[in-house]
């Protein structure tokens, strides 16, 4: 899945531009971090990316590996069910028997050795236990309101479990509960299952989006299959598979993902991914230069230069047409100043 | 005069780019200001720009009605004695009864029907008082070390005196004291003499300056001109008309020039030069947007957009190669800055 418009990482993505395809590690995209990061258990052409149509000529330009035809265009942004419906009801029409495996684009994940052994074991647990879905946990660092928390229940499995209970973005209270009771994973929005049996959750907790699903897939090589399909995708209710399916399912396993797993969704999650240097910047840019100051991120996918003076404690992000300069801690408006941004000056900045 | 590097406006003045041409001030330059102001007063062919040579295309495609042969271009930057005495010295084989006006392109001064109005009575005391250097005085508004105090002494005319004492750059308690005394003014830089009167006085204060100046008129349209000029320039003394005649010549007179006079030589001279918008912030960037915060000077020549968040006393100077993203009061800086910039990426960025 690389979907979604990355608005948190405004200026540099952009409508035209989603954050999976930024350049901020060492040079190279999330996307293609994630792309690689299966390639040890899957061949390229087992691997579907799917995105916003308008995307697809970017994608595949990053992923000129992939086969052109893997990658599955929406017509529109519809969150994560309707992606899954339409991925799943593709690869089920080829094959009956798959087995499908949902990764995200949004995060680095580290060591991908243990990832990739981790992927194996859950494709195997989807092949033994048919009924079941199957989501990879993490364990929580902190009580995160953004996740969704997966407490487990009876060990059926090394590291794997049954799950209890399934809460997508609980309160803080709760995220606090979660975290202390030790028993409790986040989801990683990482899956396995086969087609047929996400293809029947879905039927059965969002029927209206299955049936479209279903539609589309029977008529995704036809010419008519575009119309079709953008005539359809809007109709979908914009809902993501944890709320609609996850936190309902009652065949849910989960299997502990031991790594380090960082959101790179946003500026402020940089230092994380990338470390800082002596004087606490981190730096995703080729040409910086300081002056004292220091605990800044500094951001710039050209040669073009970030130079800074006494400065702290500021995300700077140069794209070629505008430069962002925004305190640390008031990173969560950037989400407030696009909006702005589409009042003052249309869709020129967005 | 148009010559000087502008450092302390980097990154938008550059070695190939002095400040007098950056489009500052409502997207005019401060040499397009500068030729202006005088043209109430004189005709084009009248005005001569004295500038580096490499500045010359530059400065030609800025003033079109300009005679390109009125562009006096120096081989090197060897400050303004040597500036005024190679001007001087091509004026007066010209004409030798020339009266000529300096005046420099590093400040804002308003209103300009004053300045065209004082500089016509200077033009006047010069021709009446043949001997005399005219300086034109600013009152001051701050004990700044940085310039050079006149102390006036017998009035002999409205507004005009003989000049007492001449002092470049005081200490500051010298400062304070000229600044209290009420006779004193700040030299502003900007002269009328004749033509003679000043090679005299360089003749005396700065004999080998004079003669390079003199030999160098005379070849300046031969075709030994250029190389004898870069020739000669290269062994001139480095040092400013205030330091080598001004404090030592005799016969001085100040017009006092009651205008705005603000020099716009550093990014924190903005803000009294262009005003505050409602957030407090400068700009001269056509296009920004920003949540919160205030207080910054924003400047960008280009419709790059300046977005800021929650940030307060910055300046923030976009470029198409560089930005710099500075703490107001350490802008002094910028000079340090760009030294350490060439030691780490040669002249690419200055």
């Amino acid at each position: 899945m690389a979907g979604g418009p990355g608005t948190r990482l405004w200026p540099l993505s952009r409508k035209d531009r989603p954050k999976q395809l930024l350049r901020l590690i060492g040079g190279r995209s999330l996307l293609r971090e994630a792309f690689d990061r299966l390639r040890p258990i899957l061949p390229p052409e087992d691997i579907y990316v799917v995105a916003l149509a308008d995307h697809a000529a970017a994608i595949a330009a990053e992923l000129p590996e992939l086969p052109r035809g893997n990658i599955i265009g929406e017509p529109m942004p519809r969150d994560t069910a309707a992606a899954i419906a339409l991925s799943a009801a593709l690869l089920h029409r080829r094959n009956a028997e798959t087995i499908m495996g949902v990764f995200t684009a949004d995060h680095l994940i580290r060591p991908a050795e243990r990832f990739a052994q981790i992927v194996r074991r859950g494709y195997e647990a989807a092949a033994e236990h048919a009924e079941a879905l199957v989501t990879f946990g993490v364990r929580p660092t902190e009580p995160h309101t953004g996740m969704g928390y997966v407490q487990r229940g009876e060990a059926i499995g090394p590291g794997l479990w049954r799950v209890k209970s399934f809460r997508e973005k609980p309160d803080l209270t709760a995220a606090r509960q979660y975290v202390a009771a030790g028993d409790c994973y986040w989801n990683s929005g990482m899956f396995v299952w086969r087609t047929r049996t996400i293809l029947a959750q879905i039927s059965r907790h969002l029927p209206a989006t299955h049936a479209a699903a279903t539609r589309l897939a029977a008529a995704w090589d036809m010419p008519e299959g575009p119309s079709l399909a953008a005539g359809l995708y809007a109709t979908l209710q914009k809902i993501s598979i944890d709320y609609a399916v996850m936190e309902k399912a009652e065949q849910v396993l989960v299997l502990e993902m031991p790594v380090e797993w960082l959101d790179v969704g946003s500026w402020t999650a940089l230092p994380a991914a990338l470390g800082r240097d002596a004087r606490g910047d981190t730096r995703a840019a080729p040409r910086t230069i300081a002056i004292g100051g220091g605990g800044n991120i500094l951001v710039s996918e050209s040669d073009h230069l970030i130079a800074t003076i006494g400065v702290n404690d500021l995300v700077v992000i140069h794209s070629p047409d505008a430069t962002l300069i925004c305190r640390k801690d008031q990173a969560q408006q950037i989400k407030d100043l696009v909006a702005e941004l589409e009042k003052q000056y249309g869709e020129r900045y967005s």
